[in-house]
């Protein structure tokens, strides 16, 4: 398949902002997709120690006209904090980039989201390109412009509003990606079907077996329908003060599963997998969805490999205080996003605690956490 | 005098943006000046040691009908780090503050910038009122959206453009500071004077020995003149393409000074008069000034009580190293303020570097650091 290309189109500010999202195989070193981004010579490529060995010398023989310099950073979402992003910083400093430089994101959500902020915060504000090599990143992440750092208290709350000048998705890093990551990246792949599209949910759940086995042009298929939808949403609302917040479907509770359990020990995907079932459970509880709904949703994620029951080191009470601190949090008031039908989905702060306590116990039985280990 | 308030007029983003600056005694304790800018009932106030015992019960006094809690960080320049700034996230989410809670700054520069880069970063941004405590952050720091904080290899190097809800300056603090804070404040106030406003500048030549002793009347035109050229400058030019630069005057010899002698050894407003004295220096030798011109502004500056020399224990090529890391470099050139005549200014690229290191010998040399013992 030849390479695609998606545009996130977004108001100008004191430049344009639209960005192109590059979709194919082998695009890693094509310079022509990283030049029209790059404004002086200085370019910094962040990356961690998984992907450094794999990816970064691909990176680098595109950037030969380049003053390139690298960091790279532990692999792993325990890794995702203060300490580590001032690692940025350093380098940055130390080989006097200006305000003028690029920074590159070569790696997964956590390097994506580590790197993005460095640049909205480096000289209070600098260019930064997307180069995601997980599904995850690839189909959620890196389009958007949201990134961040974790809290110990809490999952990404220390972060900007800062959109990349370009995304590069080379699919080719997908043949490398352990299953475990690639299982992970389907979460959110599913999560589009789920609140928006209907077809694709069902598209999805036909092509497990085919999806899971990384036929090309299955893959390629879902990545850009996937980043559609994230550009049309992104475009409509960057700031999520509306239907942004719709993407979020799963993740106050895996963020909670994420933060509870130690970051790094849950994949963030799998443990949105896992929100997004107590998500349906709580809107079947609702009257919104039927029991076959629900069940429906708990099959497809299985047949991505994903978990669907809550670690058990965590209570019921235990999550509810961690999803105290969720960012959807207003007024004091708890908001979720909850499915209306499969394919529909709405934000609501009007959950009585009764049923959330019934959905947080009753998903936290049962099957055990024998899929992690 | 009664309060006077001035408006910071800005495009709607989401929101919209403008905002007011009120100026007056006896500000600190009236409710009805947060209220129109508190979104819910939770508000943080971060203060700093210095200030706490004199004003923060004065703060608080005001908000009784809020969910306050306070932060009191270490006071000076040398706290301005990302280990001291995370402090203030701890207690945000200890207190499980939403995205609706206010961030109150209660201090100097320090304070505000510190505060501000907390409120843009944390769940990627909430709103803050700016507090100034200090005549540096009354007619300066506070007003523009200006936040971050030093990596040790430079000053403000992380940060973000994030701008108040509200100013409330109140004059009756400049009561209690220290006489080399308060000189320190007026050499921001002189830089209004040299780069576009020769009257002003010579109005405050005039009444130098009034200011120092803290004249109300004088005070209140002298704070309310500085506001409005500040916010004239940052209404044109947000985020610093084109003529809010003017405003760095003296800042990339500034800035190298304080990061060189180590942070909180010097005030930024004593680096920052070196820094003019450096700048006006430069201009002559490029032919820009008069000889005459240079000795006024060394004049007006130590009328103020403020050093005019650099520190000994820096050599210019040490200055040199300090200034390529600033913020005004691009395409690996140095950008400096320059003045094209007193009370009018210019961003020049085309420094040629002989003159540069006439400017920085000569101004090192002679008359020590008596003015710092």
């Amino acid at each position: 398949m030849p390479p695609r290309t998606l545009t996130v189109t977004l108001p100008p500010a004191t430049a344009n902002r639209n960005y192109p999202i590059h979709i194919g195989r082998g695009l890693f070193n094509q310079t022509a997709l990283y030049r029209p981004h790059l404004i002086s010579r200085q370019v910094l490529i962040v990356t961690n120690t998984t992907v450094a060995p794999l990816y970064l010398d691909a990176v680098r023989s595109a950037l030969t006209d380049y003053q390139v310099n690298s960091v790279i950073l532990p692999d792993g979402e325990q890794y995702k904090d203060l300490a580590t992003w001032q690692q940025i910083f350093d380098v940055l400093l130390a080989q006097r980039y200006g305000r003028d430089c690029t920074l590159i994101a070569l790696g997964g959500g956590v390097i994506g989201d580590m790197t993005g902020f460095a640049a909205a915060s480096y000289q209070r504000g600098v260019a930064f390109i997307q180069v995601p090599t997980t599904l995850l990143a690839q189909v959620d992440s890196s389009v958007g412009g949201k990134t961040g750092i974790n809290h110990p208290a809490g999952k990404n709350m220390i972060g900007a509003f800062h959109q990349p000048a370009a995304v590069i998705a080379d699919t080719d890093t997908l043949m490398t990606l352990p299953e475990r990551e690639l299982s992970a990246g389907f979460a959110e792949v599913i999560k589009y079907g789920l609140i928006r599209d209907l077809d694709f949910f069902n598209w999805l759940a036909h092509h497990a077996d085919g999806l899971l086995a990384r036929d090309p042009a299955l893959l390629a298929t879902a990545i850009e329908r996937s980043c559609q939808h994230k550009a049309e949403i992104v475009e409509a609302d960057e700031y999520e003060s509306g239907q942004r917040a719709l993407l979020n479907l799963g993740h106050t509770f895996g963020h909670a599963i994420e933060t509870g359990t130690g970051y790094g020990n849950w994949l963030h995907g799998e443990a949105i997998a896992v929100g997004m079932v107590m998500a349906a459970d709580l809107s079947h509880r609702l009257g919104w969805l039927t029991n076959e709904d629900v069940d429906r949703v708990r099959q497809v994620l299985t047949a991505f490999q994903l978990p669907i029951t809550a670690p058990l080191e965590l209570t019921a009470g235990q999550m509810l205080d961690l999803m105290a601190v969720d960012k959807k949090v207003l007024q004091g008031k708890l908001r979720l996003v909850l499915l209306t039908a499969l394919g529909a989905a709405q934000v609501t702060s009007d959950v009585p605690m009764e049923q959330l306590r019934m959905t947080l116990a009753s998903a936290s039985v049962s099957r055990g956490i024998a899929w992690l280990t």
